[in-house]
């Protein structure tokens, strides 16, 4: 079988991300390319690493430019999905890399987005435990539509789901999550300079502000079934790709062994790795790769479960994820074509 | 009235930085530049940026060469400044850079550092509000001895210091800070290397087994007059200098305005900026300069207090704050010879 | 005496950079800063490294609200600086941090910058030697007007100018010179954006394409007074400031030590050092500073001269050199306001 | 087929690569991973990245743990490979990622590496061109013992090649070449330390001093079938990954269409692309990748080629030509487990 792909939003870097994984995708063939305002320019002006697509011209984005293909990948910014998504067949596959259909309430698409609220399609996050003890790739097999998850809720999600369901902790977590650039999109902004960003931290979307934060609620709260607090920061630091999460929360008295629950609820799973103790995450280790890498510890003074967890938040947090989403929606095998190794140093 | 200095450990990270800032303070005079295992090499050959001090060569560390001087900054690995500090007279000032003589509890001291515990001296976080309405500083005044803090302690108790002086967050406070290499020194260790850190996002000392952790407890128990519990995770990322710390805690109902409280607080202080609303601190900012920028939100949801704060962990983090101490010690203009410009980008 | 100064473009990177110097001037006081697009913001938003400063607001760049000021510096994009400079009174110094009255002959002005040529005017570069022994100094004390250098053109200069005024090389050079990024300015473009030159270096404007080529040759045949052949290679670097530029030309048979050339030419220059032997210059020992740091080595196989020169492309190589030049021109000490420290690591 | 191979030196950079892209490559079986000092410590520890191997463990290496296997991958010190090297049997395949059997004369080896001279091997760049006609992988098919080049020499060597067998240019180049960090390896020196690296750049081995450069001189001559000059300097910048050369060379009077040589000479190579014009290489988009991009420049006041070159010094600059051979001397298809397309952003 070779599916006949497309992208649209090629010259970002989701785009750029899904094709540098299609490349090496045995059962894919790439088609129609297409962008905003660089349609009509060479591919290789915005993606010169992708060597292999040399020669391709990208078209504009048009529902005719996307008709004909298997699957559709959309990498478009927020509020751009929807409308387009509405005018591709229920026959093809829609993978929306944006985040017009995450969130399932319209009061927080409207509080955190504003304008009307797309609606949701179902939760690319295929290792998410669900209340019921399914897990959430169970959705996904054969579907047509599917959001991908936003990168902070992605592996904040994953860091704190266990003990989320498991019920060790209490319904309150902090999240600090730590992200290079990348994350911020290609659009020319001052703030994202290289002499801005290179020997500079900052903190953005403070107190709740971030719109990542709603998702990583409606996910948490979806896994314990019922609500749960988050409070979560995220902190643009000097790199181009990864996220290092640090996530707490208060350990119930009677808790038991946490680590014991983070390796059983991960053990099958081919792209979460519970490292072994004395060994931390990097994002480094994880550069390109789909994997998470993940580490708990406990403070005895507070009886606090910290989860520290990294990914690289174009692979794993965004393309990665579109891709293996596409596996499981069209019955291929799931890590087809992904890996779980990084490029480090 | 010119000041005779010398200082120990000049070819390391702070030592440098305690020679910048000294070059161009109007009332020092440089004397003896001792080390240890470089002791013989010139002094250029470790801090090429100290053009002035081109024809210094370095002498052993030994009270002996350190004897003559007003003053001597001790700029040593932990465990070392005790000894050679018990030898230097009562009548010089003695600023200890490093961890001897921060904690006041033998305990922390052993559970955290090890070994004998050296007793404690005046602590040298001058903004630092007292239960009783006085501040940190009034110790320092006169005094022979200082204990220059932490990095990590001294921006995260800055940023909560108010709040728990003001009692309007609960005794319990999560700090997850992330700071550049060079608060972890210049001795060659694999994981430092540059391959290692640049494009990585790492965490270490998760779980409350980072040294700072028992300083800020320290620190902000005594701000309260009573426990506070601190959690305390540091990350590592791709920047030579500065900490960004995110400091949260949970707001008690009636807080009220708390951002008067910490713009009554930090009022009158030299290097202690409470941003206006809208600006959030960078460390790009506060690069090379003694200034610590601060801002505040609170999450509407959660009513929960988030602080961000930058300083350099070298500069406020270190070698400024041990300026600052001499200058009170001395009897000078506390600001003399520091400056609130960063340099950016 | 104080001097009353003004900045036109104070929210860009030169001109944050002049306002950073001259904030540690003894004999300056800070009056009208202005700007274009971002007239009418605050200064603390584009430059949150200046603190003293930080309760002004940015005014509309016109010659009114740069009247009345002994001193104004124009921080404009090329071709801007012309028209407006004419508008300012004789009897006002008008140091000009950007390229328009840089080039003597209007062809080069025209080929490489295209437009009409607006003349030129002392060159600020006081340590360049000339063909009949003086200094470039020597032309600009009590000057009115100031053209100050590019950054490349300063650290190319001075790093070959003592081999060709003693005529110990043939009269045709090539420079590859390594810059950070803040050298291309603050206007946002895609490919200075953070996640684009972390991790990656580039060259441009190679084959002589780069505008500084025509100011290196003007600088250096007036050196030699004689057409000296440049042949300049840009290439951009993951670092926010600094130029380090590797320069050789074929040496003559009769060359002799071409190292006491240079000790000789720098003897008595306080900002430009030829380091001892065995030391490499790096651009992280002259960040924030006005230094140049150099070296040179001879290849014995082709007996052929390397120098290695690094400079801040901020400091030295634009607002340093406009400070420098402001003091030569005012009758101040060359040295007042800036310094040879370092802000390293 | 399934080949089962060896790694010695697995716990540094050049292991850790040749790893990482065996790790893809369809026909082959990873067998014993040893290492020096980091014999017995579990690989994980040394290299995160390479999650599948997660649960191996460092042998010591010795010619008895590398027996058994087909192929033996020498990741060594200079100086380290020869004599076990002289224990591994003619059957078995050595591909040798050091320096020892790179030079053919000895003389050149005892100048710049000093000791005893261990004899030239196949040397492993498939695409240099002969002056003969022929490419240098001709002389790789079924070779038992593969000499990898230098990182440097790559990318220059390949750079200059088709200028130089076509005789368009004089035989004395200048070579500038700016690297990331991982090319020094992964010991721990102070000077390659995150902190002295981040935000500087430095040159080293000035004048010719490098160790790569005779092989350069090496390579050239050989295409050019007579000596040609080299002047070479290496410049540090603040990257973990990536060399960009910038090479030039004094054109012929006749020299003509010199962008066609290059389009002819690289018209059939997989591996290296001449990019179309107004594109220009950056080490970014061949990160990981086994790709070399250039582009060619002639400065039209001096009649000199300028040719841009960017390389991944691990991938094609070590490891990835490492794999290449291996294909070459064992049959496969060159390109097998090898991949053009560059992790970007």
């Amino acid at each position: 079988m070779t599916v006949r792909i497309a992208v649209a939003g090629a010259s970002g870097y989701a785009g750029g991300e899904v094709l540098r994984l299609l490349l090496s995708h045995p059962d894919v063939e790439i088609g129609a390319l297409t962008a905003g305002g660089n349609a009509g320019s060479p591919l290789l002006a915005h993606q010169p690493h992708l060597l292999p697509l040399a020669d391709r011209v990208l078209e504009e984005t048009t529902a005719r430019a996307l008709a004909g293909h298997d699957v559709v990948f959309l990498a478009l910014p927020h509020g751009k999905s929807a409308e387009l998504a509405a005018q591709l067949g229920d026959d093809v596959l829609v993978v929306d890399c944006g985040a017009d259909h995450r969130l399932v309430d319209s009061w927080a698409w409207e509080r955190w987005y504003g304008g009307d609220h797309a609606g949701s399609w179902p939760y690319g996050l295929p290792e998410l435990p669900r209340a019921d003890g399914t897990r959430q790739r169970d959705l996904l097999r054969g579907t047509k539509r599917v959001a991908v998850p936003g990168c902070y809720p992605t592996v904040s999600s994953l860091a704190l789901a266990p003990a989320v369901a498991a019920d060790v902790v209490e319904p309150e977590v902090v999240v600090v999550a730590v992200s290079g650039t990348s994350g911020a999109g290609k659009a020319a902004k001052t703030n994202l300079l290289g002499s801005e960003v290179m020997g500079s931290l900052s903190a953005y979307g403070v107190g709740g502000a971030h719109r990542h934060t709603p998702e990583i609620v409606q996910n948490l709260s979806l896994v314990a079934d019922r609500p749960v607090g988050v409070s979560f920061t995220p902190v643009l630091a000097p790199l181009p790709r990864g996220i290092l999460a640090t996530c707490s929360a208060q350990l119930r008295a009677d808790a038991g062994d946490v680590r014991a629950v983070y390796a059983k609820a991960y053990a099958d799973e081919p792209f979460v790795h519970l490292l072994p103790e004395g060994h931390w995450p990097t994002t480094g280790a994880v550069l390109g790769s789909n994997a998470v890498q993940l580490q708990v510890a406990v403070d005895p003074d507070l009886n606090r479960l910290v989860v520290v967890a990294a990914v690289d938040n174009l692979t794993k947090g965004t393309a990665g994820a579109a891709v293996q989403c596409m596996n499981l929606a069209l019955g291929l095998p799931e890590t087809t074509g992904l890996s779980t190794v990084g490029v480090a140093p």
